[in-house]
C-alpha cells in the first residue's frame, strides 16, 4: 500500500461536497466511506435532501457547519463558489446535477446511472470533454483487485485473442410479488428511474464490467427485456446475445427477480490461451484455466499479481478485502487524477482506468440498444462506439 | 439401494446387443459400464465396427462368441432374430440404426443425437410410438441424483412457479486452432455429424436438462450459432434467449471453444419461492436458495432428499457417486420399463423419466429453431411441442 | 481406460467368492460392484450369512446356484476346494475368516479392519507373507484418482521434503444421543468391533491415507481417544499429534460425533516446495499450492496428471467419477496382481499399490499406540514399522 | 449501518494517539484504517519510531503538527498529558508501552501479543482492572460478521451443548529455508518476540477465536511446539489436543511453514444439534450443518442473521466486507465503550465483546501451557482460567 501519495503531493486533502445519499441511504454511506478510506478527501459540504430540515439534520450528522448543509445542488454550487475553502470535487447521487456541477467548475464523482436518457448522456459527455474536469462514474465493481488483475492479464496477452464472454448479474431483491416500498418508488417510475429499472440498476454494471475486463466494446446486441414477476410494470430481467468489437461473441443476463439470490455478478472470458472466471460474491478469487496447464486460482497479491491489481489492494496476501475497498479505489484513483491536474504533474497511468463519462455514455447506448432490439422482436441492433 | 428388483422380477438379465462404440471409444465403454452396473443386462452380441476384422476383434475383447460379433446393424438384427437366446435390447451408438432396430422388434437404448435431421426424428418418434417398444435416449446428465432432486423439488412445488432459467454448457475440447483429428472428422461434417456440431454434441444436452428439471418446454428462441475459432467451418458456439411454455424466460449458452474449461454444464432455475443451481463438475451438490431462509446445499441422501433422487443413488451420504452411476441410472430405468412390459406388470413410475423419442424429437426441433433464428437475424422462432 | 488387460491376459475372469456383506448390507453391495466394474471377476460362490436360510436366499439373489451358497466361510472353503471351477479369490467382510482363506489357498480381498487385535494382525501378516498370496485390504479411499495423483506428485518430488501433515476424518453418524441400532450392536462391543470403534471404523482409514499419500510412516503418537456423546461407552473421537518417519510433524483428528457432517475425510500435506489438500467429499479436486506460483486445482486427467492417477480413471476430463470407481480400483489392481502371478508374468508396477497385510498390520499398531498414549496421559508412544 | 452513534453521543470523535506501526508497516496502516473507518476517532499524536528523524517524518506523513510527533511512548504520554486537547486513547503496537499508557490515564487499544511473558501479562491485566480503563486487544478475526454470527448462534443454543472443536491456523510466510529479513529479526528473538514465534503470531489468534466463538475456556492441553524448517531456531509449528471447560474435546494446529498457503485460519465447532465451520480466507461464508436438516451457508445480513452479526456489518447482503472492516469493528466497539464511560451512559452490550486484557492473559497462559506440555513429553497440562 502506498501511503497517500496524493496527500503528499498536494500537501492537503481534496475538499469534497456530496449531493444526495442522505444519512439513511446505503449508497450515500458507501460513497462517504470510499472517500474517507485513503484519506484523500475531506468532506466540507453537503446537500443530502431537498427537504431543508432533513438537509440541515444530515449536515449535522456528517459533522458539517450549518452554513455548508444545503438543500439543493444549485444552492451548494452557489454557496461553495464564493468561499476560499469551497468544495473542489462533488460526489453526486442524484441524476441531473452533474451538468450543473461541471458548469460550477467542479470535478465530479457520479453514481450510476449517469443519466436517464441517451440525449442527456451525449450532452453530459460533451460537457465533460469541454470542461477538462475529471468525471468518475462509480461502476464500483471495477475497483476489485481481481477484476483489475483480469483486465491486466488480458492486456498483457495472457489470454490471447478474446473469443467468448459471458456476463450475468442475478439478484433477488425484487423477487417478491409486490412493488418496492414507497421510499424508493421513483426507481420504478421510468421518468425518474430511467427507461429500464433492471438495466439501469445492474445491467449497466454488467456491461461496464465486461468492457473493463476485456477492453472490447459491445458492437451489436440481440435482446429481450421485460417483467417476469406477476403484476409488475417495471423491468426485472433482460437477456442479450452480444457481438463484440473484435468479433468475439457473448451472452448477457441480468435479473433482480431471482428469489434467494444475493448479488451474483459473474463473468467468464475465454481467449485463445485460456479462460478467466470471476464472481462478485467471492471477489478475492480469480479462476484462470490456461489452455495448457492446470487450473489456477489467483488471489490478491499472490504469485503472478500484475501492477494494476497490486495497486488496488492495501493488504497482505490472505487477508480478504471487500466491496468497501473496491469502491474506495475509484475515489482514490479519481483523487490521483484530480490532484495531478491541479498540480500540473503527470498522474500514475494506472490510476486513470476509473469509469468516466464516455463509459457512462456507452452504457446508456447499450441500454438503449437492448430496448430497441427487444422492441424489434430480437433482431440485432448495432451500437455506436 | 434396491438390489436388482428387475432381476428378481424377470428371473434373469435382459439380453443386450451393442452397435457402434468399439473398444477404443469412450462412449462405448461408458454404455457397457452403464449396462453392467446394476446387473440388469447381459451382453450377448455386438457390431462394434463396419470393418469385419475389427468387429470380430471387438467381439472377442468383449467376451462374445465369434458368431455373435457382427459387422453391421442389419447383420446383427438378422442374426439375433433367429436365435432363441437372441438379443432383446440393443444399445445404438450409430445414428440411423434405430429405425431398423425397432423394425426388428427390439427395445432400443440410443446415444444422442437421436437423428441428424428433423424429418428423421419425426419418423423415428412415430415408429417408436407405433412399436410400443421402449426407446431410451441417453441424455445421461439427467441421471445424476441431484438433477433428479431438482426436478422432484420443482414438481413438489418447492420453488413455486418457475420464472427464470439459465443453462450453459461450456467446454474447451475444440478451443485449439485446428480441426479435430481424422478419426472423428465425421463430427465436423454436417452431413454425418448433424447440422450443428456444438448443438448436436452439447446443446441438445443443455436443452434436455432444462426440460427435465423444470418440466417446461422451450416455446420460442432468439438465437445465434456460429464458429469463433479462426478457420473453422463447424459450429463451436451457440447462444439463445428462451421463452418457456409457462411464460418463464431464460438464457442458453453453449460452446466447445472455451480454452481450458473441462465440462461445465450448469443450470440455475428461479421460481417464486427460491432458486436452484447445479453444475455437472460438482454433481454431488445442489444449491437451493429459498426466498425466506438461509441458503442450503443439498447432497445425495441428505436431509430433504425426495424419492426420485433417493432412487438414483446407490450409496450412503457423503460418498460421492459420479458420471458412471448417472449414466447407469438411465440403463436401469429402461430395464425396469422393459422388464415390466415383458412381464405384463406395472413398472415403478419413478423409473419412467428416462429421455425418450419425444425428448429426442423436441431436441432436434430445438436445434432446428436455433438455426432458423440465427439465420433470421436473431428474430424469435416458435417451437412446436 | 485400458479395456480389461487382465481378461485378455488370462483369457477369463477370476472366480470370486464372497463371505459376509449380505444383500442388505451397504459394504457388501459396494464390494460386489467394485468387483464387477472392470469385468475382471465373476462371482461364483458366497456365504453371506451364518443363518442357512438367509445364506441360501442371498445366494439366489446374487444369481448363484444353490450348491454354491454356503452358510459359513469354512463351508465355502471346503466346498469350493473340491471343484475344478472353484473360487480362486475370496472377498471377506467378516474378521477372522482371512486366515482360513489363506490356508485354503485363496487370494484374499479383505474389508478393514484387518483384525481386531494386534496379535491377530501380526499372525495374519506372517501368514500372508508365507503364503505368497495376494492380500488386498480395502482402504478404498486410496483408490481415488486425485489421491493417487497426490502420492505420485510427492514421489516425483513436486513437494520437496515433506514437513507437515494434517489428516482428519469427521462424520456425524454417531452424533445422536443413543447407541446404534441392534443390527450393528457388535460394532459397539469391543470384543467384536475391535478395541476402539472410531479408530477401527475411520481412524484406520485416515492413518492409511496419510501413509499412502506421503510414503512415510507414523513413528510416534501423542494421543487421546474417548467418548464425547453423553452416556456412551464406545469411542467416538480420537486426536493425536504425529511424528513421522522422516521427522515431519502432523496432526490427526477423527470423530463420528460431529452432528450434521457427512463423510469429511480431509488431508493437507506440506513440503518444502508446496502444499497439497484433498477432501473426500469433493474427490475430483486436488488443491496444489506451490511455493512459487499461483494456487492450482488439479482434476482427473487434467494437465499434469501423472501415470498413477491416469491409470485410476476410466473417463474423460470433466466427468466426475466417485466412490464406486475408487473402490473398484483396488479390486482391479488386485486382479492384475493375481492374474500376473497365476500367469507367471510381471504385473504393471502401478497396480501394486493397493493396501496389503503390512498396511493392515501397521494400522493396527497405530490404533494400539493411540490407545496406549491416551492411557499414558498423552505421552509420546513409538510405533514399530 | 448505524451512522456514528458514538459521535452523536459525544458530539465529537475520540482523540487517538498511536505508538509504533510507522508508515511502512502493514499493521500500523491497518490500525489507522480501522480507527478511521467509522469516524469515531481523530488521530492527534504519534510516536511511530524511536528514531527522532523517522518519527518526525512519520508524523508529517500522518498530517500531524510537528509538536505531536514524538520519539517514544513516554515522551508522548508526557506531552499529551499537558494539553487540553490531549490524546484520550492510545493505540499501541509495541509491547511494554501498555502499562505506561494506563498509568498516564489513557484508554488503550493494543496489538497482540499483549505481553511477552506471563508475569507481564498478569501485572498488566491487574493494572487494567485497577484503572477502570478500556483495554482492547486486537484479535481482529473476532470482528468478522460471520465469526460473530457463529458466537451468537452458539449463545442462542442453536448448536446445543458444544462437544468438539477443531481450530487450525496455517500460513506459508516462513516456509522458505532462511530466517526472515533483518527488519523483522526481533520476531525471531525470543527475548523480544516472546517465547514462541508461531504461538505469539498466530497461535494466540487461534486460541482466542476458539474461545470467542464457543464461549468456553481451554482447560487442559497436550502439546508439541517446535521448528520444522531446517536450520531454524524459532518455532514454526505447534499442535495440541484440547480439553475445554465444559468437557468438550478439540484439536489445535498452527504453522507458518506450510509452503504456498496464505492465511488459512479455520474453525469447526460441533454441538449436539449441528456443526459450524468458518475459514478466514472466505470470511463471508459460514457453514452450518444441522443435525436434522440440509446444510446451510450463512452470509452477512442473510436470513437468520442475529443482532451481534448484523451490528458487525455495514453493508447490504451480497456485498462482501473484508479484513479491514473486521478490524474496524474492534475499534468501533472500543469507541462505544470508551464514549459511554466518559458520558456516564450504558454502552450497547453487543459492543462489549472485543478482546480485553483478560483475553490477553488467558492467551499468554495458553502459550505457556503449550510450551510446558511440549517440554513434558506431551503430557496434559492444566490452564488456570
Amino acid at each position: 500500500m502506498s501511503l497517500n501519495p496524493v496527500v503528499a503531493l498536494l500537501g492537503r486533502r481534496l475538499r469534497l461536497a456530496v449531493i444526495g445519499g442522505g444519512p439513511g441511504s446505503f449508497i450515500g454511506a458507501m460513497h462517504r466511506h470510499a472517500a474517507a478510506l485513503d484519506n484523500r478527501y475531506e468532506l466540507v459540504a453537503a446537500a443530502v435532501s431537498s427537504d431543508p430540515a432533513k438537509s440541515a439534520e444530515g449536515g449535522r450528522e456528517l459533522g458539517l457547519p450549518a452554513d455548508r448543509a444545503y438543500a439543493s445542488g444549485p444552492a451548494l454550487f452557489a454557496g461553495e463558489r464564493g468561499r476560499a475553502d469551497g468544495a473542489e470535487v462533488v460526489a453526486i447521487m442524484t441524476p441531473n446535477d452533474s451538468h450543473w456541477a461541471l458548469a460550477a467548475g467542479l470535478d465530479v464523482i457520479c453514481d450510476k446511472p449517469m443519466t436517464n436518457t441517451l440525449d442527456q448522456a451525449e450532452r453530459l459527455h460533451a460537457a465533460v470533454a469541454a470542461s477538462g474536469k475529471v468525471f468518475c462514474l462509480t461502476h464500483n465493481y471495477t475497483g476489485y483487485p481481481m477484476v483489475r488483475q483480469a483486465r491486466a492479464m488480458i492486456e498483457a496477452g495472457e489470454l490471447g485473442a478474446i473469443r467468448l464472454v459471458q456476463v450475468e448479474y442475478v439478484q433477488g431483491g425484487n423477487a417478491r410479488e409486490f412493488e418496492p416500498s414507497q421510499g424508493r418508488a421513483w426507481r420504478h417510475d421510468p421518468a425518474k428511474g430511467g427507461p429500464s429499472l433492471v438495466m439501469g440498476d445492474i445491467g449497466s454494471h454488467a456491461h461496464n464490467l465486461l468492457r473493463f475486463i476485456t477492453g472490447l466494446e459491445v458492437a451489436e446486441v440481440a435482446a429481450e427485456v421485460g417483467s417476469i414477476v406477476p403484476n409488475r410494470t417495471v423491468h426485472d430481467y433482460a437477456g442479450a446475445l452480444l457481438r463484440l468489437s473484435n468479433g468475439a461473441r457473448g451472452s448477457f443476463w441480468v435479473t433482480q427477480a431471482a428469489a434467494g439470490v444475493e448479488n451474483a455478478l459473474r463473468i467468464r472470458v475465454s481467449g485463445a490461451l485460456g479462460t478467466l472466471e470471476w464472481q462478485q460474491e467471492l471477489p478475492q478469487l480469480l479462476s484462470f484455466k490456461p489452455l495448457d496447464g492446470p487450473a489456477q486460482v489467483r488471489t490478491p497479491n499472490g504469485p503472478g499479481t500484475l501492477p494494476l491489481a497490486a495497486r488496488a489492494s492495501r493488504i497482505k496476501r490472505g487477508h480478504p478485502e471487500g466491496f468497501p475497498e473496491a469502491f474506495a479505489n475509484l475515489y482514490s484513483d479519481a483523487a490521483e487524477a484530480i490532484a495531478a491536474r491541479r498540480a500540473g504533474t503527470r498522474p500514475d497511468p494506472l490510476a486513470l482506468l476509473f469509469p468516466n463519462s464516455l463509459d457512462g455514455l456507452l452504457g446508456v447506448r447499450f441500454v438503449n440498444a437492448v430496448l430497441r432490439s427487444s422492441d424489434a422482436n430480437g433482431t440485432w441492433v448495432a451500437i455506436q462506439s
